[in-house]
């Protein structure tokens, strides 16, 4: 038999587009003389697809998609997944389904069981667990059919879950198992993915066949590596990262093993390439193509452009070099030093008079009360402001360049350094950006080895530097991951060796500040634990705080 | 058997407050004679916690606080919800539990079984639902104890569930219904909790008695409205809304039957009287005793205006007028006439200077480009600016002052009027908004009467009226009522009478400015679906748009 694993990017909502999509894979299979095509979960709509869920109008748009898929089935095996409605009353409306098509029928149909509800998933916020559980019958071969976390309860060991789906089928000896996936990208994801499935093809001692999507939607990124395993827990194939893959395998060659391709997994490089997928996935599927964003000659600022310029092109990436009285002079040298090696259009803006003219209106109001807080702010937000006018005016999509470790702390101005349409670097620690600006200059001199070494800084007011308020980045960033990716709370973050002034101080900081990243722009998810949808804290919480 | 039902106003994650308060109810309980009394759903930590549940230590807080509960009751039953850890590997870590204490003994306790997953709610992302039902014994009494939603799926004719936990109790024959509650505020909300209180003590002719929590928690507002009911159905007493309330009843004489008090439910009123207590909390639980807003003589910011006055006290709340050169003189005199009735602080601030300052910069980039929305925006964003300058200052917090109307079609600049540390009208329609402001002027006129008869309008351009790209808002909301509230398709919303071209025009401006409403700031939720939390799309999803 031979099985066509379809790994693509899909687009939520956009139906249509999924299904002509899908469409054209399903004749290129045919010509590869496959018997059985597998697209991903929910590949019918997208994943996720969230509240549209709710609408019944949503759901029989994907009916219809169906129904297409269904036709186009002769003499090919199709498996899709698709939203399909629960007809019992009790209990929610909706399945998360892998549905098996074949000579305009549908043959078989397995739902979901277990629903991830943790993180950025909301499953059992829409879908009903299913409790039944049965091999399709196809061609000679009796498939398991699973969608995506129901093999990631091998033996009932994952504490979450209650069932094991591939236990309940195992009675009735599959020959493979089939799973279809929506499985996010974070850096370390993909060695717990093959890991996951070699203990399964191990226990059930049966191939398997695990596709996944590609692409980015807002927020989370697929990173495909769709795999094909032996009985023998060997990785038969491990298909390309960030890119679409259609690809035929023999069941009978899998059956007989061998480990015939496995991809590097630098953590740096995948970083890299997640955040290039995330750029380019944001601005294709909101069918935009320019990017524009400030360049301060900073690590954070050029690490996106470098980004943003790899991902849509140097002439479609237009920067603005926003310098204050306090910038020094080699700031505005080292943007431009980037700005020049990638080929970006660049302009100097100084915001002086900007500056000048709300300090001169505020000046009766403020009542010669001393530059703070608020002062450093206004210039923030008059770069703001600059920055959106020219997004307004031209059509361009304002990227963020805040890091991790500042949106924990809070160390940024609402509506000023924190706007834009997408965060890239929200989920990389400022430690990490470093690794990312290293990466990026591999092959020679990108960012500018100044903006590197320099010691960081908002240049807000004269001689300003990040460490006047916050610990070293090399000790903030070791605190913040235990505490936002590990929850690992005050005692036992003294215990780690963590200094306890520190900890309070830096947990206050973080929870002190939810206000702020709940107006955050989307974060490009690439570590375990973002923030956005997958964090969701009370802003009036007074824990820790 | 006599009873106190504690109706109180908890801080999420303030556990020591909260026990603090706890303990003082249980001596003025003990001082009423009380037998038992009893605290709402989770109110050791605050509903709802969110992902404060996913740290040990936050748990371990809540089990101290539980513990010096049951020191407390020595003589005197409290039965109080908090989570509570499964000890079963298998499964969510953790329950939502009505925990029975007394004479320093935890006597029972009962895990919630129907776990609420939609809207705001995300109850499946933390706890594992209750499989086993029994009454708990105390002083010769049979008591079914549940948590909120428990009664919720009588005789399991609610579609979401498929158990009913009072139902599987009934075989041990209960003498009385016990419900701790948390269940957030919408207009329409205290018709449907009596009509369930009901509809259970009918069934089981037995007696209830419920409590629920009042206070905001950020954007979302409990009414308490705890209620007494007899076996027949009649209202022994409701306790009144959007108020701390500490009462006692004698089970015999609610026995007996008989209606005492039943509360006025204008929906105008209540949702006057749920966005004071949202402002009142948000403030008060954040620490900050201050509110500034933009006053422009329109509807939206003199009703805010108004109901921060009521919430804050007039001397905590101050506006600034800030007209652009497209300001008619009315708008001025219209906002001067509030502030003076209310007696609030006002200043008068032209944006002329900053606006003229951000058009010579950009002259030279905008290549005599024609006057647009980026100009329009930048007015927005200067007065933004000018806000926030005095909000970090000062200490303000500054409140937005967007209606829901507008944040459905995207009709505001983002960083501009859609600035602010908490939405007050965001779950208004513009139709209500008129309602209010009427309401508000129910004993002589504080909103003058020219901001609303005067034609809506944001006067960034020379005449601009709101109609102008906006069908009239008596057209406007109801469509976005069925869209948004009833969850209605394109089909379904043509079938309804609404013109064909309106419903894709107007469905398409919904959803494409998702990605505002993902910055906007935190809406007070006063419908049965508001933009926040309970309502999750994707921000490039492609559906309708």
């Amino acid at each position: 038999m031979k099985i066509t694993l379809a790994q693509l990017d899909y687009h939520i909502g956009n139906i249509q587009g999924n299904l002509e999509k899908m469409l054209r894979a399903i004749e290129t299979a045919r010509d590869q003389g496959a018997d059985l095509i597998c697209f991903s979960e929910l590949a019918v709509c997208g994943y996720p697809p969230r509240d549209f869920l709710e609408f019944s109008d949503f759901i029989r748009l994907c009916e219809e998609s169906v129904d297409a898929l269904r036709q186009a089935s002769r003499g090919i095996g199709v498996v899709v997944g698709a939203p399909t409605r629960n007809p019992v009353v009790a209990g929610k409306d909706l399945y998360n389904s892998a549905i098996f098509l074949y000579n305009g029928e549908q043959i078989g149909v397995q739902h979901k069981a277990l629903l991830p509800t943790y993180d950025i998933f909301d499953e059992y916020r829409y879908f009903e667990p299913a409790t039944g559980f049965g091999v399709i019958h196809f061609k000679g071969k009796k498939i398991a059919l699973t969608v995506c976390e129901d093999i990631w309860n091998v033996g009932n060991e994952n504490p979450l879950y209650t069932v094991c789906p591939l236990d309940e089928m195992a009675g009735q000896q599959p020959d493979l198992i089939l799973n279809l996936s929506a499985s996010p990208f974070s850096f370390s994801h993909a060695h717990e993915r093959i890991h996951t499935a070699q203990v399964n093809v191990k226990r059930y001692n049966i191939p398997m066949f695990y596709v996944n999507c590609v692409g980015a939607q807002t927020d989370i990124i697929f990173d495909g590596g769709s795999l094909v395993l032996s009985a023998d827990g060997s990785v038969f194939d491990e298909m390309p990262y960030f890119e679409e893959c259609l690809k035929v395998y023999d069941l009978e060659e899998v059956e007989r093993g061998g480990v015939h391709q496995v991809r590097a997994k630098d953590k740096m490089a995948l970083i890299h390439e997640a955040l290039i997928t995330g750029i380019r996935g944001y601005f294709k599927k909101l069918g935009f193509s320019k990017a524009i964003l400030g360049l301060s000659g900073g690590i954070d600022s050029a690490v996106v452009t470098a980004l943003a310029a790899e991902a849509l092109g140097c002439e479609n990436v237009r920067v603005l070099l926003l310098p204050s009285q306090f910038s020094t002079g080699h700031s505005v040298d080292d943007a431009r030093a980037l700005a020049e090696k990638l080929g970006v259009r660049y302009d100097i803006i100084p915001i002086k008079p900007m500056f000048d003219a709300f300090e001169n209106t505020l000046d009766p109001l403020f009542e010669g009360l001393p530059f703070n807080v608020a002062e450093e702010n206004i210039q923030a937000r008059v770069r703001g402001v600059l920055l959106m006018a020219m997004s307004n005016k031209f059509g361009h999509i304002l990227l963020n360049t805040t890091n991790k470790s500042e949106m924990a702390v809070g160390y940024g101005t609402l509506y000023g350094d924190m706007c834009g349409g997408l965060s890239v670097l929200g989920d990389v620690y400022k430690t990490e950006v470093y690794e990312l600006a290293n990466y990026i200059n591999r092959n020679g001199e990108i960012i500018p080895q100044n903006s590197i070494v320099k010691p960081p800084s908002a240049e807000l007011r004269p001689g300003q530097k990040d460490t006047d308020s916050l610990p070293p980045y090399e000790v903030l960033d070791p605190l913040l991951y235990q505490y936002i990716e590990c929850r690992k709370g005050p005692a036992e973050l003294i215990e780690m060796g963590f200094e306890e002034a520190l900890v309070r101080r830096v947990l206050r900081m973080v929870n002190i500040n939810e206000f702020k990243r709940e107006q955050a722009a989307p974060v490009l998810r690439v570590s375990s634990k973002a923030f956005g949808m997958g964090r969701r804290l009370p802003i009036v919480g007074k824990y820790l705080s």
